[in-house]
Order: C-alpha cells, then sequence, then structure tokens
C-alpha cells in the first residue's frame, strides 16, 4: 500500500472512529464510503422514523447528513489537535427523498486559520441530486 | 372560550395531529407550546443520543426544530388543502448547545400564493439564544 | 445632552466619516439616519442607474445596503481598534422594490471574540418590508 | 458555424441586449465572456468608485456580479417569455478583492417549473477564488 493510500485509509479510520463515539452520527448509520484530505463521503439508509407525513424523508435528516459530511471534510484538512464547530449551514432542498440509500459528498471550498467553508451535494442510490448545502466552520484549538 | 382562542386551540390541536401522525417528529419527542396564525413554539428534551462528541446537541438536530418550527408556522397561516415543502433552510449557529430543553419559535415573515417565507429562534431553557434560522417554503395544493 | 445621547451622536458622526471616506458608500448616497451601540439605519435614495430591466431596483443594491447596515452595525458594538469583513451574506427578496427611497436597518445579533452576526431589513419609504437579510461578520484587529 | 455554436452565440448576443437595456447591469460594465444553456461567465474591471475603505471591492459589487451571473444563467435555461426573479441569494467570502479584473460564472443547478437554483463563482484575473454564492429564483411568465 503506497503512502498516499495509507494516509487515506488512516483519515476514513479516524473517522469512523470518531462516528463510532458520537451517540448522534452512530444512531444515523453513518457509514464512511470514502474520504480524502478534503473530502468525505458518507452514506446512510433512510429509516420509516426518518420519514415526514408524505413518507418522505425529512429535510432535518439531509441537513443532517450533510452538515456531518462537511464538518468531517474539513476535519480531514485541519491538523490534529483542531476542532471543527458550525457557524452555518444552509441546505437547498431540490427534489423529494424517497426512503432508502442517501450519499452525502462534504468538500472543503477553503480552509483558513480561523474559519474553514465547504459544500456538500446529497444524492440517492440513482445518482440524483437531492439537495446542495454550505457550511461555514469555526477551527479552533481542541479544548483540553 | 371566545372565538380567538378557539381559533388558537384548533391551531395548536392540528398541528399536534400532524406530529403524532409523522414517524419523524414524534420520534425526536416535539410538543407543541404555543400555536397562532404564522407564529408556532414547539419545545424538546435533548436526548443523549443527540448528542455529539464533544456532548452537546448536534447542530443537525437544531436545524430539525428551526425547520419544524418555520414549516408549522407557514401551515398554520395559508389555507387547509395545501401543503408546504422546505426550498432552503439557512441555520446560524450562535452558542453551543447543551442537553436539555430546547425551544423554538417559528415565525411567517411573508406568504405569497408560491412561496413562502420565515424565520426562527432557538432557545435553551433560560431563554439564551442558540441558533436562528430563515427557512423557504413551497406552498402548493395538496396532493389528491 | 445626555451621556447617552452624546454616545449616539459620536457612534453616527463615525460613521458619516467613514462613509465620505469609502468611495463605494458615498458614491451610493447612503445617509445615516439613526445609530446605536449595535444597531444602524441607513437610508439611500435608488437613482435610475440602479434599475434592471424591468424598472425596479436591483437586487444587488439591496444587497449592499443590507450589508453596509449589518457591517456598520458590528463596528459600532466592536472597540476602535478593530475592523470587521463580511464572511457571509444573505438575502431573501420578498417584494419589487420600486425607485424611491430606502431604508435598512441593521442589528447585530452576537458579537464575539473573532465572529458577529447582524440582521438586516430593507423597507421602502411606506414601510414595506423589501428585504431581509442576515450577515456573518469576522472581527479582527484593525491592520497597521 | 455549426448549429450548437450558433445557439452559443444567440445566448451571448441576447444577454449582451440585456445588459445594454438595464441602466445598472451597463454601468457595471459588465461584459458576456462566455454563454451557454445554463452556464454563463460574465468580468467585470472593478474601479475605484467600488472600493471600500481599505481600498478593496466592496462585497456588494461581488454579490451583485454573481447574481447577474446566476439570473442569466437562468435565463438562458428557461424558454422565451418567461421572466426570472431573484427569492435569494448567499455569498461567502473567501478572499480579499483586489481592485481590477473580476470574473463572475454562473451555473444552473435545478430548473424546474416554478423555481431555479443556480451557484456562482466570483474569481480574480490569475483565477484565485474571492467568492462562492448560490441563488434561488423564480421563474414566471413574462408580464404582458
Amino acid at each position: 500500500m503506497g503512502a498516499e493510500m495509507a494516509d487515506r485509509e488512516r483519515v476514513a479510520s479516524d473517522l469512523r472512529e470518531r462516528i463510532a463515539a458520537s451517540p448522534f452520527h452512530s444512531g444515523l448509520g453513518l457509514s464512511v464510503d470514502d474520504a480524502d484530505r478534503g473530502r468525505v463521503v458518507l452514506s446512510m439508509q433512510a429509516r420509516a422514523d426518518q420519514l415526514n407525513l408524505q413518507g418522505l424523508v425529512h429535510g432535518g435528516v439531509l441537513a443532517t447528513l450533510a452538515d456531518a459530511a462537511m464538518g468531517m471534510a474539513v476535519r480531514t484538512a485541519v491538523e490534529p489537535g483542531r476542532r471543527h464547530v458550525t457557524i452555518e449551514l444552509a441546505v437547498r432542498y431540490l427534489r423529494a427523498a424517497q426512503p432508502g440509500s442517501l450519499v452525502g459528498e462534504g468538500r472543503t471550498v477553503k480552509v483558513g486559520s480561523q474559519i474553514a467553508f465547504a459544500d456538500a451535494t446529497i444524492r440517492d442510490a440513482d445518482g440524483a441530486l437531492l439537495a446542495t448545502a454550505s457550511g461555514t466552520y469555526s477551527v479552533t484549538p481542541e479544548r483540553g
């Protein structure tokens, strides 16, 4: 395994540990499909308890998936010992999300010394674009 | 009970039925604290499974509460037989949210024939402002 | 004149000097109608060269007025020697803006040590709400 | 000239006429660098009267350029006889914009029967990313 692949594997493995340690993320059933410096792909299966009255996936679930993918993309792009906090999250809903597989891809747009910007897309299993999102993150030293 | 109070009670009661019928909303533990035409106050208790790695309420939970309060505020302001769909949701995170009580208040800003705009605030039990949000909704005839 | 009024006058006067020193702001014809710590009201007359094809005020003009009102509100709320830089600006357009008087009111929502949040409204001469806006600002030491 | 190139030329030419007919757009000095169905590249030279106190291009100018590029991208993607109105505009400022050439590229993300979504980037002459933007547009029949 080359150095680059080893690095990617380390990045993905760090994210999997974080998901396992976070009750909210593990409860959502998030999987790390792919991860690299500045780019993270997460997937989840939308469950019956994540549907709204119309039987569609609730927008809050898509917002959460987008925030998770972007926040993790930011994390992969900053040095260890820093943490990211969401300052702003904006989601645009393009198509109704049917129950089933959801794939969220987060990418950093710019990572500065204090602020990081990221974008995300949410797609269904067929690759149809369900939502786009943008996030702004404060990047601060990890608390003791 | 005067006509105005009866109307408010009807509005709140319609929302409670909708929450009960929506697996996602009832699973969150949303309560309707107050409701009027164009204004809805919801509350919930943030649970252990809604916390992130730092032990704080995940931003996706706040986004969901804000969207629910705004969407319901829109619903109370349009005639029966129409439904609202979130087009856009933007949330600004002002303070970390500790586990406990969360109160989301949604208000319509403008309700047009096709598009409705709403704003929301999320506060903790002490009234401290945790997040503000804005939402844009498409208002369409309910499907047969 | 009481201490509070003197302070308000000083705040407004500082903003007027800044507008005069900024080619862009003075070119827009911005007036400071009122100013206090964390709240600034600006007005301008939309001119023929600020109209779009339909003869309405271009959305970019409203965005600019909103950003100016919010940025100045942030400025009044931070200590001298710091400057604000817009990180994010979001505007919702509620009604078409006819040529004539535009009044923008900016208010700080939260001013932290590094980030400040503000909201704005834009109204016409009759007080009708034309647009709402939210802004996020980085607050940094003024450059030497 | 093939059919596709002829179509692109017609699209660009329609946009140039519209810019010429709009006092605001022509006053900004907007040029159409490239245009296709759903994608428009505009450029402008930031002038002295578009600078702020620090001598940088004012954020309102970037917001205006982004809105223009996205609105025109939407226009190229809808049939003649419809017009677009900005519902929402959100801009993230990544880097300070020095005076000089600004290039705004707008792309449609989804064009529905009533609502269209677009994204934009603003770059300087060296291609450095200065701002990203997203816009939501109402697409309605042109008024008689």
